[in-house]
């Protein structure tokens, strides 16, 4: 295992102290829950966005903490749920008087967590939503899943909800919103390497030097496919054809394409796939919109990417477009 | 090898494409020069500023293209210098009234590429400058290089340069902010893994799976010394310490802090060196005043790291404050 590390078991909470000491001004770190918060949360005049889920996906989700993104972030130990007692206090330090959305890739052990800390929370009277993200058409059910897998897609969900929320909307408009940018997005990734997890010390499973595992989950879980390691034309013809005949796109649609880095793979990579993708879409008649090439749902260090596609409509594509913020950015 | 890849001869230009076609209303591709230019350029009211280098480095130098950074960027092929005629055909396009100013990290093959390009230029009556970057503390002479080697710390030469051409400043003045920037800024870098350029297909060097390479090269050139593979701590007190001490750095500075990374290693690991360099600068009496985490100046997919250290004044703060914008972005 070769990372910049110091005791595997810490890895999660000096990550997150270094999300907070670059950035000071902004964050909240609160350690015993391993809560990333906006500093200025709760805004009672804004629903809250919070977002937990295993930690090794980073920036998701404890990077995309801020204006116009998230309000939270309550991440577990790598690719494990946040305890749920982890996710009741921060929705309880998160209440505000317009209410609090939960957003959950849908993985069985963070719809419990969730669930049941959104119970609690009603409980004491806190206005509460769970939304549940499944754009991974590769597989249904999976090692940790019954349905389909929330993976890089989920990006998409967090911003809209994120700009309308910012924008003063009731928690049930902020919901219907996700849920119909939930209902248009799609995404399929591929794997060249697996990943090690720090507190594991060893790959998560075993992948040949001339071989790709396409479908992959953002925990290495089994896709569709063991494969031969084929061209770059040949794999995102693959990922294209799963994406576009699943929803399915079509012939004048507009889109949003994210070509999503898996960790390890650098952007010269993702841009390469990027431009064949754009050409066959074009090809095809679908029309690229807005454009997202970099790492946004990562698994640790794994070489892969992913392809997103999301139909936009007049309502998506302004709040895509709506001013936003982040702890991840460039300059 | 394992990459997302078709023919290895096409990579860098499959790449660029992609670059020009997910920015379509904001960047111009020359195919000819592996040029990706503003397609606002050249405007005669600003200098020009370009970077060339080879490539692998992304995002420098051709994602880093946009306003209050680059006009221009004209890259080689992989890990090699880009062929004087690029630079001279790219220094023409973007030859504005205000002058054009070449930025080049020092090596060897780049300093004769572009010095040859000046002359050229010159000889068109062009004004055009060169200013050579050389943050790497690492080591004097390299592979490619006499003196000292051009790094990460190129995006803070870039960065004010470019705020400072786009408020309207002369040639010399932006030569003199980088020659100053240049002068206060120190890095170092550390390799996990070797990488693999793509037309090779092997790794550039071998490293054991217990070693890492304490002061590497951006292209793999040996740094200081060949080493056990140690904590994150021990790592972090190495470089920071050879940072340091080498301007030096001293109790009651105000410093930028960028903990970059060189392709393959996952942005978690390098908020968790950051959080640690933070708190050893915090214990020296060092303020950090902006922090900067994320892939800046890779290696293709090498796993590793670099540290980079520049001395604040109220002018620089002010310009790498300034707002700016470039073809890597995350909304």
């Amino acid at each position: 295992m070769k990372k910049f590390l110091n005791d595997p078991k810490q890895f999660v909470p000096e990550m997150l102290r270094g999300i907070a000491l670059a950035n000071p001004d902004t964050i909240t770190y609160v350690p015993e829950y391993n809560l990333i918060m906006r500093s200025d949360a709760p805004r009672h005049d804004k629903v809250s966005i919070v977002q937990g889920s295993g930690s090794g996906h980073e920036p998701a989700h404890v990077m995309v903490v801020g204006p116009g993104m998230l309000d939270a972030a309550c991440p577990g130990d790598v690719f494990a749920a946040p305890p749920s007692d982890y996710v009741y206090e921060t929705t309880k330090r998160l209440a505000s008087d317009k209410g609090v959305l939960l957003l959950v890739n849908n993985y069985t052990g963070d719809k419990m967590a969730f669930e049941m800390a959104a119970e609690l929370s009603e409980a004491d009277d806190i206005k509460v939503a769970t939304l549940f993200i499944n754009d991974d058409v590769a597989v249904t059910d999976s090692l940790y899943t019954v349905g389909r897998r929330g993976v890089a897609g989920n990006f998409f969900v967090i911003k809209c909800c994120g700009a309308l929320a910012e924008e003063g909307a009731e928690l049930e408009d902020v919901v219907a919103i996700g849920e119909k940018v939930n209902s248009v997005t799609r995404t399929m990734g591929i794997a060249l390497t697996a990943c090690t997890p720090p507190a594991k010390g060893s790959p998560l499973f075993d992948l040949g030097d001339d071989e790709m595992e396409v479908g992959v989950g953002i925990h290495g879980e089994p896709g569709r496919r063991r494969a031969k390691l084929t061209s770059a034309d040949e794999i995102v013809d693959e990922l294209l054809h799963a994406v576009v005949s699943d929803l399915p796109f079509e012939k004048g649609d507009r889109v949003a394409l994210m070509i999503n880095g898996l960790g390890g793979t650098p952007i010269s990579e993702l841009y390469l796939l990027y431009g064949i993708a754009a050409q066959k879409l074009a090809d095809q008649g679908i029309t690229i919109a807005r454009s997202y090439v970099g790492n946004y749902c990562t698994s640790l260090e794994m070489a892969g990417a992913s392809l997103t596609l999301v139909r936009l409509d007049d309502e998506i594509e302004r709040l895509l477009e709506a001013p936003a913020s982040t702890v991840v950015r460039i300059f």
